[in-house]
């Protein structure tokens, strides 16, 4: 069994600095002086899902560029408020033959390899979409 | 009901860097050019219970200093791989007779305002500890 550990330390004034493995994050409750908490699990989701695609179709020897990945969490209004919905967009630049095999790699992070989408989908519905460029 | 995004942007060579409400972090397989994805769930759950706690003592009128939060999440040897179960050590200095109040607002954070908190247990067992400072 792998272990991960981080460790946050209190800076005062609503601020925390985060060392994640010696990567340095700030958090805030301010937008501009950080990211606030809840903001990096969508970055988490991201993050895992985009690794799954990449390596999939360097497998697959798709060419793509122009991918991005954009996460919007709905957050319920009681307390603790939590996320209940996730959407992601998938944003990629692929030749129209290669589509299918970008939607087949999106489906293989979902339902196989993404990790992190596998722990929220016990407390929050999620669904994608993929928007091709030409 | 509220809603948060963000947007992550593939750089190449297993590298995104994501855009969290104008604040960037950079995501990467590699530990010291970036942040691995799963760790930030880590940082989330950290930043969201520290805030708590933060704000209660506050509330309470309590001084204290050296505040820090270390989380160890276990991972599963299956794929895919998630936390099963996630600790979090809190270390903080306060004065012997306010070492209650500390303590109830740990527990205040994980049974009532941590939303964090609230959506891990939905898949993961979820301990504390706490470490007093002199």
């Amino acid at each position: 069994m792998k272990k991960n550990e981080i460790n946050v330390t209190f800076k005062g004034k609503g601020h925390f600095t985060a060392d994640l493995e010696g990567y340095k994050i700030e958090i805030d409750k301010e937008v501009h002086l950080g990211t606030r908490p809840k903001i990096l699990m969508l970055a988490s989701l991201a993050g895992c899902t985009g690794f799954d695609i990449v390596d999939i179709l360097e497998k697959m020897r798709v060419s793509f560029s122009e991918f991005s990945i954009k996460v919007i969490g709905n957050l319920t209004d009681e307390t603790p408020s939590v996320y209940n919905k996730m959407s992601i967009l998938y944003t990629i630049k692929v030749s129209g033959e290669d589509q299918v095999k970008v939607a087949k790699a999106v489906h293989l992070s979902k339902d196989k390899y993404c990790g992190v989408s596998k722990m929220y989908e016990a407390f929050a519905d999620m669904s994608f979409e993929i928007n091709y460029l030409d």
